[in-house]
């Protein structure tokens, strides 16, 4: 018989008195003195389990009275309304098979108890059977499939960009070397350098801290693209808002301007935020009770609110005359850090903040010089709770005006002939930002560290399973 | 005033009578005796560009006759029926906005004449401004979002799997190392070899051939998933079909044997072919014309025919039969090559095999061992034109025959403690494929060559851009 899953038993796919098979896993067995078994099985599909009713008159009830958690099972039986409190669905078994037990079941490392965020990362093969890692894992999906929806319903297309690169987006990012040179046998120059020309790709080649530059070659002929794909920092950032391989997502838009992408970026939050509240509320009903009690709340209100534009150098002045004291000081030139950005848009704001026009040298050689001369046209998104969640900027697409500043940065115009051949053939203005999918899920679920939000987790001295 | 994407103004979105405003660059401009000029503009969001006359009243007049393919413009005009043949829908235009020149268009390397793939190949940040390569780039974004919709609409969840990776997947691809040691200055044991323990993640790392076994850790608790990363060769394959970084889509059920997975491959395959059919009807429409004059048609047929499923035994059987001379000979044992492969699908069967329960001495050591002891249940999906397109297998789930495998094979217990930890823990029967997606992209629009479905491609002694 063909399987329902628990998520369409609940929507009401099923009717109360047919018969339906379900295949899972055991969460939780009581007996009672009835001589009846309540299993509740969970199969991934949803946040909550069904129970399966099994009774003493099952041929194999004394393999069913030694369930415990994680064994798999098929259970058949008619589907009830419950009688107990809880769910409102409920199946009497006609048949309850067996199909893997746990060994050693006090010894199990997911025995039903509570366990520390730590203890199931170490144990990330396993944990997505818990309640959180399960929810985590639905709303990251749900956030990702709300995404691609926003930019295909919108008109922008998917790229891939490169994952293995020549080239450094920013000179900003610590970057991943890959090779296959033989470590003990090193081809060196007769200058004794690593002879990079003997190695795979004849250049010495890295993992990517970005797609923007690559991006910006299809946005510049679709008009708009987006990447999904992961990036890598080879940083020592032990921190839980740091992971050496994370995902993005990078639209670029050709013929926008810093308006029109600050814009996309609300568009696109208020969108994925909808998405998620509509579509997982379980899980989020979840989030909201055991991890962060606002978890729903702070979605409501921004996607109620209008994200509030400010320009940077009205930010400088409100954080010096607050009459706040910080630990990091404030003046026109310094990059605001996190204490700054929180104050903003949770305490003077109380709105999503769209933070503009940053001082030039602070910023990326890429970002589009403004008409002072001091600032870029570059902007973040300062969510309350999180602080910046994307960054983002006009592009300089004027040809003479990119060339003085890759002079003034000390870059060679070299190294950006093909980027500066989109400046060269048919500029337009074109802009774009990127967007943690990370810190994404981590405000949505409101998990505290980024490392519970991707399931295999990659940080320094641990690149385990 | 806003943007009107092209593709928006054929679908009619807009009326005729109806001032528009285009944002684009030049494909052609002609100019006509009778002082105007037709200029036709595209921005990538369909195949066809839309024609914009220009009369010389417009003040820059002079400017409008010096536009070259390429050139950026923002035109603002009425929606008129067109009086020439071709599109349906032209603009009369108020004003054409001159954005960005292109610097000496004689030697414009995306100059409006026939270049061969190999040369666009070389041109890689430009040639997207090219039909062919638009047309690939919206086909390929076609593609991937029917995939994430099909998966989403039948309760699969998307999970990202690691890229860095320490293990190896099949111990059949060579990997690509990731490191941030300092190569002129390799820290050594004292037995004499590189110390990767004081590398990043404190032990050799390397890039991901696949992300199965991670994927196989979801499937047993979400029941089904599927991955759509990158997945990494560091292979010296210089062919059409091979390349170093690569997309793959890989799916994995719990709960199910390789006859559902058969038609899982079977049922994807149908959807997204349907999806691109009627989503993407102009660019095949080219594609057909220009590429592969079957491109369109084969897409119909595989939609209308079930898919053969066939036993690697009677395979051989027939192949030893035909009376065909092949290159390589056939006999129980040997691994298909695409001689035989395309023997069977194009002339024998004439439709697309599943391939199934193959000699367990050419597969993976994680297949699962049929009754027979022999063969294994795994399959490829064999399509016409191509050859394989999706490998895939039902996994062993029992530990005792598992353990048996890795003995005979020579792999360690404690080098897959994690992944036999999923079969001590509620084993489950559990399937999964994966489909390379530039080889779908390739399939799909008839191109020869996968270097030419993905924007920036890598290979040996290429990673350009």
């Amino acid at each position: 018989m063909a399987q329902a899953p628990v998520a369409d038993i609940f929507a009401g796919k099923y009717s109360v008195g047919q018969q339906v098979t379900v295949k899972g896993w055991v969460r939780t067995r009581r007996d009672s003195k009835a001589g009846l078994s309540f299993i509740a099985l969970h199969d991934g599909s949803c946040f909550d389990p069904i129970q399966v009713i099994a009774l003493n008159t099952l041929n194999n009830y004394v393999d069913i009275q030694r369930l415990t958690t994680s064994c798999s099972i098929i259970a058949t039986g008619v589907l009830k309304e419950s009688q107990g409190q809880g769910q409102s669905l409920e199946i009497e078994a006609s048949d309850v098979e067996v199909v893997g037990w746990v060994e050693n079941p006090d010894t199990y490392p997911m025995a039903p108890k509570r366990h520390s965020l730590e203890y199931l990362r170490e144990h990330a093969h396993l944990r997505p059977r818990t309640n959180v890692i399960g929810a985590v894992t639905r709303v990251r999906n749900c956030l990702s499939q709300a995404i691609h929806r926003f930019f295909h319903e919108n008109g922008y297309c998917w790229v891939s960009t490169p994952i293995l690169t020549a080239s450094d987006t920013e000179g900003a990012g610590e970057m991943f070397r890959v090779s296959t040179l033989d470590m003990m046998n090193l081809p060196t120059t007769e200058q004794g350098q690593i002879d990079y020309s003997q190695d795979f790709f004849g250049k010495e080649t890295f993992l990517t801290v970005s797609g923007q530059l690559n991006g910006e070659t299809y946005a510049t002929a679709m008009s708009k693209i987006y990447t999904f794909g992961p990036t890598f920092r080879a940083e020592n950032s032990n921190t839980s808002r740091h992971l050496a391989e994370f995902w993005m997502i990078e639209p670029e838009v050709a013929f926008a301007d810093l308006s029109d992408i600050a814009q996309l970026s609300e568009d696109l939050l208020k969108y994925v935020f909808k998405a998620v509240l509509a579509e997982r509320a379980d899980d989020m009903e979840f989030f909201a009770q055991r991890i962060n009690k606002e978890a729903i709340t702070r979605l409501e209100k921004v996607i109620d609110q209008d994200f509030v534009r400010m320009d940077y150098t009205d930010a400088i002045e409100i954080l010096q005359n607050c009459g706040k004291k910080f630990e990091f000081p404030v003046s026109w030139g310094v990059d605001l850090s996190s204490e700054h950005e929180r104050y903003l848009a949770e305490e003077h704001v109380g709105a999503p903040i769209i933070m503009q026009n940053y001082p030039k040298d602070i910023k990326a050689f890429y970002m589009r010089i403004n008409d002072d001369n001091k600032t870029v046209a570059a902007m973040d998104v300062l969510a309350p709770g999180i602080g910046e969640i994307i960054g983002g900027s006009q592009r300089e697409e004027r040809l003479d005006v990119f060339d003085r500043r890759l002079e003034e940065m000390g870059l060679s115009q070299e190294d950006y002939s093909w980027y500066r051949d989109l400046r060269r053939f048919g500029t337009v203005p074109h802009a774009g930002f990127g967007l943690g999918f990370e810190r994404l899920v981590a405000y949505v679920t409101g998990m505290q560290n980024v490392r519970d939000v991707i399931a295999f987790p990659r940080t320094p001295g641990n690149a385990n399973y």
